[in-house]
């Protein structure tokens, strides 16, 4: 029988790679997505076509309301999405974000009886994030193994990010090589309902980037020409 | 200025009084509370009246839908309560629970700017439920110092639990020498929405010996005659 595994899936062209990559080695994917008071709906849309399309499963969608504490441009609307990169840690940053949708996961895992947990964090487009980096990873599994009866139990808990240290070319390059249908993601931090990217935000340039570095046509449908 | 602290509240006496305690000691005390599917409305109930009354705060209330995953009597009503003693982990157990609440309370602490974070959790009481153990707050305060803004700036978080190996009775002499009213609190793992106890679950059980042991009388307040 295939080993279960929890799948973070947010409706982005990172998630719907790792799908892919957990899907084609074999684990049993049981997709979680999170409605956390992000400010657009396309998200969690898209995230239920990827996962219906790799999985024939739908995504586990769990309600948690980060806005409750606002502090970042993607739950706070009076917080503008930068246009332009900026120093140090960006505003679209969401405390502790990953930390708490890895908990979550963490919580489906137990109740699957599953082991292995895929996330699609990227340390290289993402340096600015403190939950995006190998430590984090590191210090989740190690709590991961405390935390749960499988832990108690000696059965490890394996936090896989394979994408961690990979560019964005590199990314798309490996899911066009398993068939995930780009056209299907959004990336941008503020797209509209309908999932059309505003082609300004930092997520929209880093996608358009990865495309270019793969050579591949870039199939995100904008809002307006890219800027 | 005062240290800012977030204090995780449940309603609960363990909880009441680490909000006693964080406040005595000095803390500009921020209180949050979940709404995670539990069975009843009395713990959030009695999380405001304990905030209010020691804090003059309201606490800030999280939703976040843990029953979406089921797998606990305390969040799924398919799963009966227990009345008598169990071997191991019980079904009272709710899968990661105090790691999702601690990651929610790490995201409105650094929203706070705040480092410090108390929880009531007690290994003496719950010896079967892995998140209530030394090993996990030590995983987590890991966890919290590289998954933040303030550990990645080398400003240490710190997870304070300071009922970790205290018994039912020494909590309540502590509180009622910090002016705790236990009779706002509620324990019972099926209360009424009017926060009336069961007093034959095992929460009840293990409260109702906390007042004998401290020498204090049970101000519970009971369905019916204690079981």
């Amino acid at each position: 029988m295939p080993r279960k595994a929890v799948v973070l899936v947010s409706g982005g062209l990172d998630s719907a790679t790792v799908l892919a990559i957990a899907t084609e080695a074999g684990f049993d994917c049981h997709p979680v997505c999170f409605e956390y008071g992000q400010r657009h709906r396309a998200e969690v849309d898209s995230a239920r076509r990827v996962c219906l399309r790799r999985t024939g499963r739908e995504p586990r969608i769990v309600a948690v309301d980060l806005s409750a504490f606002g502090g970042s441009a993607l739950t706070d609307t009076g917080i503008e999405v930068p246009e332009t990169s900026t120093e140090g840690i960006p505003v679209t940053y969401v405390p502790a974000r990953n930390t708490v949708f890895l908990s979550l996961a963490l919580a489906y895992a137990e109740v699957l009886d599953s082991r292995d947990i895929f996330i699609g964090v990227n340390a290289v487009d993402y340096s600015g994030y403190p939950d995006c980096r190998p430590e984090f990873i590191n210090a989740f599994q190690a709590l991961a193994n405390v935390a749960t009866r499988a832990g108690v139990e000696g059965r490890s808990m394996i936090i896989h990010a394979p994408l961690l240290d990979w560019s964005k070319g590199r990314i798309i390059e490996e899911g066009m090589r398993l068939g995930v249908d780009y056209a299907e993601t959004v990336s941008c931090y503020q797209a509209t309902d309908a999932g059309l990217a505003c082609g300004r935000c930092d997520s929209c340039r880093l996608r358009a980037q990865g495309f270019r570095e793969a050579g591949v046509p870039d199939p995100t449908r904008y809002v307006v020409g890219r800027g």
